[in-house]
């Protein structure tokens, strides 16, 4: 678009931060990133689609946050330490206020994880939003999905099920008065604003044996771990004992589920960007304690097993459901 | 989009060849790459947007391979060593057909340039391509816009125009018999089909001074050189003497020049994706000799000046044309 040098000059350079001098940002053909020595680099991207991953009216500010946040969550599964990001953004038209707005919230999400914008491309078309954001893991150690053991101890950062109930609740589709208590400003936040898991990241390099960003589901996301620890796993088709009562979810969440009896909400509604890890029970203790030093909240919600199934049990024990385990994941509710 | 794993596995899987054990391509929640000692990291990132980019009816594996040429074009004008890359691709619908054709074109240009996929998302929505490309320059040594000198020799690669006329051809803008001899093909496949200077590209670290990539048009690209040069140069203001007989063009561009006075097209046309250096008078014969041993052609086409423009010439030295220079680059014909 004939205003793109404009544009980069205006919202997108500012972003680009905390560069040594022999670094190059955003201006040239490419940047030029130094890489720390002893580590090797993480890459992730993710696309937003207006109309299919944010509804049309969502504000450009959330969007962009969202954008940077998905794929920081992605950095942080892998135990990677910050590192920068790349931007293309597609864009309908040249709308000075949107995007503003859009650079807004870049903004707060760049400086919250000290995460500088490096380059990346505008260009005239449905609003689409991709990021490349990278970040760095010591040699040989990024935290892979692969590596889920037998006996090892399921555990999420935070609470789940928040960013599906700020969807109904974006899309209308609870009562004015739903009969139960619900902060909506909260789920909408969880919805809109995602706090990926990036700060604590480094800490569990080493700790844990495998770990993923819960964006598809929880059930989902489990199943992508089991399906590829089973791959390195010599005959062994891995599975999972998830205990209900251990699921750690909000006070609107809780109420929504004792109401309804949709634990699909929390179990495979997605949009969580909280980290799903395992770890051997040796380890749990240690993991414990740094998450102690952390401020976020970590629940052990279950076990791996040798079932090839994921089965969620209740308090006494007893299975609530049974999901069977499919070539390429595993189905639903 | 519900077959986003079948997709991966099928179609992009195969392109990720040439990993080291301790690196993981496609199939986690990132990749994860070793970088080599001593080097910097060169990202670039370019989206084509369908109906923008490329007319609605290009062929998927022509889309394919101009994603990710332009890209290492981008790569090759920082003068870096070929890395790996990875897509965002967003599609209206699963049509296997044209995601079978698309995969085919990204094949032949990542084997073409050993550059491994090594992850990206899948999403649903109107056509759009974003390609983020890598490479490794040695620390220090990437080559900027910003380093032209006054002085300086400017040359380019190979020619410049094809790919305009090429966009003349696919448009229909030409007559079925234009009165001169026309190579359809040649053109249409500087289109569709760019080959990047990516080969020769880490040879010209150390050797040339600045380095830029023909996507808008020689003029436009000089401009950014120019503007970018200026900046670092201390109270000199350049510009660019361009010889207009040196300029490189294949007959059937010449031809087209030679019926229709449209100058504009080789120097303004763009979608070139060749290099356009600045080189010291002391270096050039060294420039000139690696050259002739890669079989790629280079051609010396003017000066950096003092001047604060460009200005084109004619056999006789005469100026045939002035350009001012604007804050933002140049203005054109």
């Amino acid at each position: 678009m004939a205003l793109e040098f404009d544009l980069i000059d205006t919202f997108f350079k500012p972003l680009c931060f905390g560069l040594s001098e022999l670094e190059v940002g955003i201006g040239d053909d490419g940047a030029v990133i130094s890489a720390p020595a002893n580590h090797q680099l993480v890459v992730v991207t993710d696309t937003l689609v207006a109309g299919v991953h944010f509804p049309v009216e969502a504000t450009a500010a959330d969007i962009a946050w969202k954008a940077v946040a998905v794929n920081l969550s992605d950095l942080a599964a892998m135990g990677a330490k910050p590192g920068f990001y790349s931007l293309a953004l597609t864009l309908p038209e040249n709308n000075q206020e949107w995007l503003k707005d859009f650079a807004a919230g870049l903004k707060a999400v760049s400086e919250r994880f000290k995460m500088p914008l490096v380059g990346g491309d505008t260009t005239k078309g449905p609003l689409t939003i991709t990021v490349t954001a990278q970040g760095w893991v010591p040699k040989g150690q990024a935290i892979l999905r692969s590596g889920a053991q037998l006996k090892d101890l399921i555990c999420v950062t935070e609470t789940i099920g928040d960013g599906a109930l700020g969807l109904k609740v974006a899309l209308n589709q609870l009562a004015i008065d739903p009969g139960f208590e619900l902060d909506k400003k909260m789920m909408l936040s969880a919805l809109n604003r995602p706090i990926p898991q990036l700060d604590i990241a480094p800490g569990l390099v080493g700790l844990v044996n495998s770990a993923i960003d819960i964006s598809d589901g929880l059930l989902a996301d489990l199943g992508h771990v089991l399906s590829r620890s089973t791959e390195k796993a010599e005959g062994v088709v891995l599975g999972a004992e998830i205990a209900l009562p251990h699921l750690p979810l909000s006070e609107s969440v809780k109420q929504y589920v004792h109401a309804t009896g949709d634990w699909a909400l929390p179990l495979s509604g997605g949009d969580d960007y909280e980290l799903c890890m395992t770890v051997s029970a040796e380890n749990l203790p240690v993991l414990e304690r740094y998450f102690s030093t952390t401020g976020v909240r970590l629940s052990v919600i279950g076990k791996i097993t040798n079932s090839g199934k994921v089965v969620c049990v209740d308090e006494q024990g007893h299975a609530v459901d049974r999901l069977n385990m499919h070539k390429s994941g595993y189905s639903h509710f």
